[in-house]
């Protein structure tokens, strides 16, 4: 009797067992099949590669786990202003700038150096200031401006030493050059405020960059920035504003185009080994189709003048606020055969408005990639659509929660795009305005705070990968194989250096 | 000369606006696609309908277009403390929470009803009360209660009395029983903090809750607040804790099981148009194996007991900080024959971890729902199963807002499932403690700050009816035959009164 007992139990025993195994091989392979989908899942790991992905995934997965545990301490769920500077003494984030990371795809022009490097600027010759109640106003002129000014201009020479306290006037000054305060949740209470601050700046510093001789200067250290970053290749989006210079010359969009053509020739002789770079015309969205039509031709010319160095059209400004593309479709149709689009769409969580529909149009005029795309996510066709055409979406993180569209970045599209391998390119959109590092912080904020926890270095060298596969940079082969003897070499630097 | 130009530009015009056509076709085709996919697409309105889903989409695109121009202005953006009483004057609110709306499937008992009922509560007899520096302790007894206090026991009455001024005892008496303050972003800075909160209201009114007479007249109430709220049927959640009464009488889950179905059988008989409610036993994750072997013994026995009550089992409690499922796979498994699942799984934003994985062994346990299912956007293929698998995600959009999963509702990962007719419930959770209606709060911020602008009655009419499909209810068609009925008396009305 006890002996049948005994074997009834074992019985049981060993079926429980058998269930157990039954779920979890099944769980398991769930959750394998998911990781095999993720972004970088087609990537084999040398053993170089192999020891630093183990490093790099004990750094990560310990700050994740005591985050978890401690969610008060966990950055990325905060606002970005509170840990930029703090990561950046991170050992993580020290190796993800010095790694390769490609191409940045999105970025706009005036927007990639941060407000030291403007403060900088205000210490060249011939520049004048008007400091109004809550204005400041910026111009290069041989002799006192006469523009509307509702006190004085000064020289800025002038008003910063007569100042009594450079140190304070400075400090004032730099101000406002960035959006970065200590209490944004409080101030940028809804994203026509952030909106109106961000544009502020582009206004404020605007005046001082289109002078000729600093937009040649601003562009090529943009490029020494993107280059210290260890970026390789740039598709910068202009409004190609006129510039001025002491002489009084007024030069047009496509003269403003020659000069960066002009600024990265020089750039080229002096670091031969940058990529390159290209322009994406994107003047605002917020215009009559007379204007767009008018854009198109300024397009057109640039690309007769300079037909290596334009990459193609797309539109700027608040999403929300501008002109759906689909009140520009003659224009933009007709000039299809000739440019190539990039256009911004989908920069917005208001869904099924004209803002998200913008999506749709962007990929029936066959845009080659999204800027943003932030709300695609509430789109399954269109989803279906930008992997089948092989899409890319351009996604800023840190730009999306410095603009306001979400807030814990752990609840970006991002961690969906990632998860179903979408093709996706990282970029950085306007770091100087947010005081970021040209792209590290965006490959940082994506690695640590979007991506699933098993995420690991294949995908870092994906992201990277694709941000060169879906560039429009000439000789894609050859600059990937580039590519890859950099990655090489920084993989073996990491494992000598016993980081 | 002339005509040939005249022929050629009619030519290009011609042959552009062909080009327009097509654009614009796709992008309609496109857009179609989607709108054809969404939940709720597949109902065909009838007349009267159709006049009503005129009224509310009014209704609902003016304030969204008002939104979308004036974001500042936009609601459910928002905290949900910010607008959840000034919603309930609008006509959509009133409209909606007359509208029938089905089943709530994921509420927690003893957090359906709100401060104002607790605060009633503290005015029954021989309650007592033990104030201490932050908290409050609440006991019915006979006599004065010798268990742990800091300062001193006193009844309730002759605290409230002495106090001096009733109204401001009640109020701050009031607060321990909500989780809505002013300045919630601030408070609850971090979601340990809010879940610290929120658990600590379920224990103050845990003690005056268990007392029996209370237990039983509260679940009473409850279902009476549900019907008032237009529902027709509920599973309700409980820990089943030890019930107390005056005469040291203590009683066990199992007699808690049956309190609860004799308030039920009362109920039914005061108010026999209602459809009735089961029981899913919940009891806390935070426990080891041997806790929950108990657990699973507690449950067959009810279910032996009341088996057309009990629904099934689940875990409940913060995910992050709790078991996860896959620690407790041979006891869950060897009930998996007898008792139905209804597991909370990936309430969390941590992506990667053992709770976003509960998702996972949720599924592979064979579980009858998701509750919650916040992070399932991020598992592609776990997408797939519950829709292969007709599992259905118990979304609880409020809950997941001031419970600190996300903000902004509008990157609510609900939109995603609205966009693509995933199995999906709307419920409430514990609208007791932030001061909601049982369930109208939730349809409403689903269908103005989730859904898509195009999201229609449809949708909310599908949504009613998804709780009582994917419910346990007995006899489901006569019940969805009822809810017809009752559907089609609430459409007459709004039509005849000319809301």
């Amino acid at each position: 009797m006890w002996s049948v007992t005994v074997y009834f139990l074992i019985g049981v025993v060993s079926v429980l067992a058998n269930d157990v195994k039954t779920i979890v091989d099944e769980r398991n392979r769930l959750l394998k099949r998911e990781l095999d989908m993720m972004i970088g899942s087609d990537i084999v790991l040398s053993d170089s590669e192999q020891k630093v992905n183990e490093m790099i995934m004990k750094l990560k997965i310990n700050e994740m786990d005591f985050g978890f545990e401690h969610p008060q301490y966990f950055n990325y769920s905060k606002h970005f202003f509170e840990y930029k500077d703090e990561v950046k003494k991170s050992k993580l984030f020290k190796l993800i700038k010095q790694m390769p990371k490609g191409a940045v795809l999105h970025a706009h022009d005036t927007a990639i150096l941060g407000p030291d490097y403007l403060l900088n600027l205000t210490y060249w010759d011939d520049l004048y200031v008007c400091f109004e109640e809550e204005d400041v106003h910026l111009l290069f002129a041989a002799e006192t401006p006469d523009s509307a000014c509702k006190t004085k201009w000064q020289l800025m020479r002038d008003a910063r030493y007569s100042s009594g306290n450079v140190e304070k006037f400075d400090r004032e000054l730099r101000q406002y050059f960035t959006i970065v305060i200590d209490n944004p949740q409080e101030v940028y209470s809804d994203i026509n405020i952030i909106w109106t601050k961000f544009q502020k700046i582009f206004m404020t510093a605007g005046t001082m960059l289109t002078y000729m001789p600093v937009w040649e200067q601003y562009f090529y250290d943009s490029l020494k920035a993107l280059r210290d970053d260890n970026v390789m290749y740039f598709e910068v989006r202009s409004v190609l504003p006129e510039l001025y210079d002491l002489d009084g010359n007024v030069y047009n969009s496509v003269e403003t185009a020659v000069a960066y053509k002009r600024a990265l020739d020089k750039f080229m002789n002096d670091y031969p080994d940058f990529i390159g770079a290209k322009l994406i015309y994107a003047p605002l969205r917020r215009v009559d189709a007379k204007v767009i039509k008018d854009s198109i031709r300024v397009a057109r010319e640039i690309k007769r003048k300079l037909p290596d160095f334009l990459a193609g059209f797309d539109l700027v400004g608040q999403e929300d606020l501008g002109e759906p593309i689909k009140d520009f479709l003659p224009e933009l149709i007709e000039a299809s055969n000739e440019i190539d689009y990039f256009f911004h769409a989908g920069e917005t969580n208001w869904y099924g408005t004209s803002s998200d529909e913008n999506l749709a149009d962007a990929i029936a005029l066959g845009t080659r990639r999204i800027g943003h795309a932030f709300a695609i996510i509430k789109h399954p066709v269109l989803m279906e659509e930008v992997k089948k055409r092989n899409i890319a979406l351009e996604v800023n993180v840190v730009s999306n929660v410095v603009l306001k569209l979400v807030e814990d970045v752990r609840n970006h599209p991002l961690a969906f795009f990632l998860a179903q391998n979408m093709p996706v390119v990282i970029s950085s959109d306007d770091p100087g305005l947010w005081e970021a590092e040209p792209l590290s912080h965006d490959f940082y904020v994506t690695f640590m705070g979007v991506a699933s926890r098993h995420a690991d270095l294949r995908m870092l060298k994906k992201l990277a990968l694709n941000s060169l596969y879906y560039s429009t940079v000439s000789n894609k082969d050859k600059v990937i194989h580039e590519f890859d003897i950099r990655w090489t070499k920084f993989i073996d630097t990491i494992v000598k250096d016993q980081w």
